[in-house]
């Protein structure tokens, strides 16, 4: 997709790296569900042993990210998130100006 | 830091998982430039045991993220790694709008 566009820049850390199924589980519900969001572009995410993880997602406009950031079950694995599983996270919403790739 | 700011998203596939000591001693020497480059806000990077990686580095302006790219050493880092060590990259230039950040 050609800039601009919008990139949601979530760091987080991990209260334990255990491993959580229901965590992984629902992570994958919400990719699902932002994927059926108008204007949803893309999503990357990688998460280290250590718990500390960065998801990196695409839209089309502001008014995308406003209608998942407010989507009811999202809403709801927001609170699940900060109660039980994250120690600290900081998300950053940026307007993607310039973009470069290389595949060998 | 308050926005706005830039930030560099640099998500990338290594061509093998194998330790590579070379490839992570660079990217220890390239931080240590970074931070060194007027405008550095800071860098976080996570990379999966299948060698995909996601580094994001914020900048205090356009100019200091062009000094950062073209500064001599970067540049022949940056012609190693489409020789030798990334399968694919995407590298994402974005101004960072607004922050939210959550602490346990």
């Amino acid at each position: 997709m050609e800039p601009p566009y919008w990139a949601v820049i979530f760091t987080n850390q991990r209260r334990d790296d255990d491993q959580d199924e229901e965590y992984d589980r629902t992570a994958q519900r919400m990719e699902q569900l932002a994927r059926e969001v108008p204007g949803y572009v893309g999503i990357e995410s990688v998460r280290d042993g250590s718990g500390f993880g960065i998801t990196v997602s695409y839209w089309e406009s502001e008014d995308a990210i406003a209608a998942w950031r407010n989507h009811p079950e999202h809403l709801e694995t927001q609170a699940r998130g900060r109660r039980d599983w994250y120690e600290r996270y900081e998300l950053r919403v940026a307007r993607v100006e310039r973009t470069a790739s290389f595949d060998a």
